[in-house]
């Protein structure tokens, strides 16, 4: 049986948050450092591994490669206590990592790597105005969860938390853009150190 | 037990893909439609059952309201054959239905929806554009899989294949988009219709 190994990107949060579920579950995780922005990701060998040259990209214990954030908490993380077996309860968790991915990261975590790693704000200036008013719409739709529910979906904390805990602790790298969350430092606190 | 209904629009993909995924289970649904060019997803009444205004929306068994396409299909498939019971497998069904929500469907769907919903190609040409290279890398992914596996993630077809099926129905929709699949009309043949 293979080690698990997680080649990655510290500033990612799709990163982030596998290296957050392995801290939660006690697992060991050898990681190997990604340098997106130097085209790390983007070489023959890596390509190899990633052939949509995605990190987190996790080697599994039979050897085989696993990219997509998502496919791999669930790999790691659904048979803990981090996902319910009720059919629909578990459905809910993935409701809650599937709108991360799709409204949450595309328009917040984009603005954050040209703001924030490549420092190119200026030229991606349009791009970033763009997804201002739907990257704060989708933070909105959490903000108004957290007001009824303490967690993604509710109850006790799950993968939807994991999934989405990354993004939070990065909010105050997102100008303006964690307005809408009043108190998102409790919730961090609790889920996402 | 409260009867499955469905809210959505016939030409959404990711409504298309819940009721492919309920005739091949046998799973009688009932569709009220949503028109989401005219605003039928942003409607107090809606938004109350929908916060983000999504479609497809699911109303569950237990009478409770499920967004996310990618929750519907475990919802409503995760017991099924197209979910195998291996841990791993289960993930890289995973894998593929956020690979589906995060590289192909941004990239594709929504340069369809402005250009064969919306009728609104000359508006929205410069994010047509811009969307058109990922778009192809996401295809070219995907062709590169087909040509080693028949399914996603292979062996039979899985959710993962639902997920995709109803992007390849619809790509000749897609101007040029359809050019790295060289084969899909049998792929389709068997899973998608």
């Amino acid at each position: 049986m293979a080690a698990l190994r997680l080649w990655g990107q510290e500033s990612s949060g799709n990163c982030y948050k596998v290296k957050l579920l392995a801290a939660h579950l006690g697992l060991a995780l050898e990681w190997v450092r990604v340098d997106v922005t130097q085209g790390d990701s983007r070489t023959p060998a890596f390509l190899a591994m990633s052939p949509a040259g995605q990190v987190p990209l996790l080697r599994c214990a039979d050897g085989s490669f696993l990219p997509e954030s998502g496919a791999i908490l669930w790999y790691l993380g659904g048979s803990s206590a981090f996902v319910p077996a009720d059919p629909l309860a578990r459905a809910r968790v993935l409701q809650w990592m599937f709108f991360e991915q799709y409204r949450v990261e595309p328009n917040i975590a984009t603005s954050r790597y040209w703001i924030h790693l490549l420092n190119e704000a200026d030229r991606f200036a349009a791009q970033i105005a763009a997804k201002r008013a739907p990257g704060l719409a989708a933070l909105a739709v959490m903000e108004a969860h957290l007001a009824r529910e303490a967690f993604f979906p509710g109850g006790t904390p799950s993968l939807g938390d994991i999934a989405w805990a990354g993004r939070i602790a990065a909010l105050p790298d997102h100008i303006g853009m964690h307005e809408p969350l009043r108190s998102p430092s409790a919730y961090v606190e609790e889920v996402g150190r």
